[in-house]
């Protein structure tokens, strides 16, 4: 199996299938962190930035949410007001297997777009690309002012250790993440894996943010205190339905889907809460919650459902941009991609006719604890 | 016709005609130049120096001379001793169409290579990619402490204005560079833009790099004044002919040859020093000449060819892994790519039978003038 590192990232280029096309449910969380990330940005005290401010986006991914953060973080330092800061680095992170080259043939394109929403005077910015995995240390100590991260810490280092008993006995038999049928040691070990993962992206971003640096993080998590009634339990059964009934019918090998789990954690408030507090950097000085349909392009608050078929292709088409790249990694074979996912779609659109599940986005503003003082 | 930003890039991936598998020359030029980095790298004063030494490798293409350089500046680093630098940051820059995405997916495997050439205790550094040309800013100002640039600067900004006379006379008919039957104002053209784009990378660099930051610059130059005898004439002369031997036999549109020009210049000395010494940023500490034979796999240092045929198939190699994108550029169809440089290790070995004529690298250490005394 490859290291989640190699497999996990975003589908590239800028076709029907990659993240650029399908990437409108992170969009909409951007879109609703522009007052925090305001808040925090004026939060940060213009002493300890020198003449440039420099920001890092965590798991920017390619396509045009990359250059959204910008444009936004841009009009969020223009309204600050920053008297010293006359320039802007932004550092955009991904792990290695993400499309960098689209993103960086982009950028003159969306330069002009930049120069549109915030005028001729905008703040001169440069733009680097920084691979490799938030989980170690990216950047040099004390040289970051702001960190933005959205729609990436759900996802773990590894698949939890214990979980994939490669040889052994299988515990998550069926199942591609936590599910009612899940032994309860398969939450207890996804929880422990999320605990040292998000103790570690805090403990490294407090060595590279500058005294009284800020954060702001957006990610998925769940409601109920029971990880197996999250929210994305279903979301993730419904790829496991889809898989399962491909080992039915002879189309997979029963051994390989037994062996497939998830890198991925919605954890809960009090256990963002409680992970946050333990490893001790930061304070939360903002907390909220969002929930946002599974189908990108249903922008209602209600929970009437308006074509289930419809919105099944749409939410297919977001988590296939999502999910292939980890797939293809464990299962070798692309061509079987096209039948999950269609699938996947009929399952997710029967759903729909149940129940309007939404996903739960937490956006927090962490602030560092000034160790000198 | 595109824009020279957006043709000029080495051919990328890791292929048979890929830069990364043809990239030899360049990396002799900087083995060649690491006592003059060592040197550099100790004339920096410490004090300049906070915890993080800050790096930018300007052209930094793609494969394993990206590399090289890091592992070289690396060592040197930690021959210097700066007390303070307790970390690197390596910033690489080339033009957006650079396969960047090769780079960061070999990043894993070169750090084993730089650990085995520097020891477990190597300093820790990190690393970023940074699109653009290197004749507009990159960079916060004052925030790099070294500028690295090896066979970059002989690429103009643009092919010099007015040689392409679109739709009006074409002054360097059946020529693709400066050459023997060009008009004298072909050389000055392509002396002016020299210039220009010279002088502005100095002032750009300037700003960027702190006080006391220094800069190791390689590049291709000529040894005579008369830019019309310098060795690269015979070089671009060679792949004229090619062209021109298709126009003749009706492969080729007599039209789009008379209008390829290349955005390269090769500088004399006195041309070189004239720049840095007008633009008045920057002192010259160190400048060497080195020669290298046109076949990066001759290592002699006689006149003798051994194998005309074979150098000349190997010239064509690495000369097409950085011609190829700006002949796809300009002439729209690649598959005539095989036939010019079949013909053109043809015409190289021709002429090696002639002439053993090598490349002339200028290499320079360039110290800021501290503009605060």
């Amino acid at each position: 199996m490859m290291k989640v590192e190699e497999a996990l990232h975003m589908v590239g280029g800028a076709g029907d299938t990659s993240y650029a096309s399908n990437s409108r449910l992170q969009e909409k969380a951007i879109r609703k962190t522009k007052d925090i990330v305001e808040k925090a940005l004026k939060n940060i005290n213009g002493e300890v930035v020198s003449k440039s401010l420099v920001v890092a986006d965590l798991g920017c991914s390619s396509g045009p949410n990359a250059f959204l953060v910008i444009s936004q973080i841009i009009s969020a330092v223009m309204e600050a007001g920053f008297q010293k800061a006359k320039e802007i680095m932004f550092l955009l992170n991904d792990l290695p297997g993400n499309d960098f080259n689209t993103i960086f043939r982009s950028l003159s394109l969306y330069e002009k777009k930049v120069k549109e929403e915030n005028g001729d005077q905008v703040l001169p910015y440069f733009v680097a690309g920084v691979p490799g995995s938030f989980y170690g240390r990216l950047f040099p100590s004390n040289s970051l002012h702001f960190a933005h991260s959205s729609y990436s810490l759900m996802w773990l280092s590894q698949v939890p250790v214990g979980i994939d008993q490669s040889g052994g006995v299988n515990i998550n038999k069926g199942n591609i993440y936590i599910s009612r049928t899940s032994p309860p040691i398969v939450s207890r070990l996804y929880l422990e894996q999320f605990k040292r993962d998000f103790s570690s992206f805090l403990k490294l971003r407090s060595q590279e943010l500058v005294n009284g640096g800020q954060m702001v993080l957006s990610f998925l998590g769940r409601k109920s205190s029971d990880p197996s009634k999250a929210e994305v339990c279903r979301l993730w059964g419904l790829v496991a339905d889809a898989l399962n009934s491909m080992v039915q019918e002879g189309l997979m090998e029963e051994e390989k889907v037994n062996t497939f789990n998830m890198p991925f954690y919605a954890a809960s408030k009090e256990e963002v809460q409680q992970v946050i507090q333990s490893e001790g950097s930061f304070y939360i000085e903002q907390m909220q919650i969002l929930e946002s349909n599974w189908d990108p392009f249903d922008d209602s608050d209600d929970d009437q459902i308006f074509d289930n078929v419809k919105s099944g292709h749409n939410v297919a088409k977001c988590i296939r941009a999502v999910l292939e790249p980890l797939l293809v990694g464990h299962f070798g074979q692309d061509a079987i991609v096209d039948q999950v996912f269609e699938r996947y779609a009929h399952n997710v659109a029967m759903h729909l006719l149940e129940e309007k599940t939404k996903h739960i986005v937490f956006i927090l503003a962490l602030k560092t604890k000034d160790l000198h003082h």
